[in-house]
């Protein structure tokens, strides 16, 4: 199984290290076959609050089709999230794994770009709920039925509502690319005890 | 206020991360006065998992008298962690950090760097404690008093036992950097409801 991880400038470190850090445990610690590549429109990624992130592959080197999942980390509009996440080129690239139906799992704000992409019509999805939604407002006027819970999975694709959510929404992926077994494991062994 | 985060080859990017998101929702949403800034032996540090991070200084360009608190990621062992986390360089950085009453917060087997450095005898701590506690047991022999908490603060020093702890780590770490009013407000903006 493959994920790839897109990171838009302006990304938040903690909904991105969540899908490094929970995959590379199930492969690392218990064999499970779960890789993981990075990528952005340039080869330096600089984060929401300014850390500087060396991907693995740029846009135009991934082919669909050696993946299984795409991972989105949300971020901040005043550090440019939206111009990159934005960009015709990503969401087509959305629009692709979409069709293949293949896996999607976003955090908070990067469920925006898939509703841009035109992928979440007249689906359920969820993004940051706080500061009188106005981020739902947005993804709303995509055609989104805004569901008001923490985790909102329509077939293949995961939103979610805020950073709180990014391991579970990494779970929740490794969960649907394994078994709820292997999650499970994996899971107690980075001391989540409570459920899901 | 200002963080140095200290990244040893091998660190874990969910142990990290939690730092840089957490002081930066502070600062830039509610305009808190809390910085951060990262270091490592080298500008580029590559992660457990494999991710590659340029940090903004170098462990020479620091002055301790800069810093209000020392944050440390834990990572692991097969990616090389403790070849620079144990290294007499980082050690004696704990040493004047703990010297100076600054606090010094980590998660997981961050702690073992700080129990090597000697300033944790006779002090209460914890680190990972599954598998056995194995690295509960090499804790114990630097002199520290292990207590099976999640989290565990000496006064100065916060340890934790596991990568689940991280969030709350440096939510504890910016209530003692600012109060416990501006750290609620904070977490409540990232969605984290429960208590701490």
């Amino acid at each position: 199984m493959k994920v790839l991880v897109f990171l838009a400038k302006g990304f938040e470190t903690m909904e991105f290290s969540v899908f490094i850090d929970i995959m590379g445990w199930a492969r690392n610690d218990y064999g499970i076959d779960i890789s993981v590549v990075t990528c952005g429109f340039q080869k330096k990624v600089i984060s929401t609050f300014n850390i500087s992130v060396i991907v693995e592959k740029t846009i135009n080197e991934i082919d669909v089709n050696d993946f299984d999942a795409l991972a989105i980390p949300g971020g901040f509009e005043e550090y440019g999230f939206y111009e990159e996440a934005y960009d015709e080129r990503f969401l087509s690239l959305i629009r692709e794994f979409n069709k293949q139906g293949k896996i999607i799992a976003t955090i908070c704000v990067a469920a925006l770009p898939v509703g841009k992409s035109g992928v979440l019509n007249g689906r359920r999805a969820t993004t940051y709920y706080l500061r009188d939604a106005y981020r739902q407002k947005q993804l709303k006027e995509f055609g989104v039925n805004i569901v008001n819970e923490p985790i909102v999975i329509d077939k293949n694709i995961i939103t979610s509502c805020c950073p709180e959510t990014a391991p579970r929404v990494a779970f929740q992926l490794l969960e649907k690319l394994t078994s709820a077994e292997q999650m499970e494991t994996v899971r107690k062994a980075m001391g989540f005890s409570d459920k899901i």
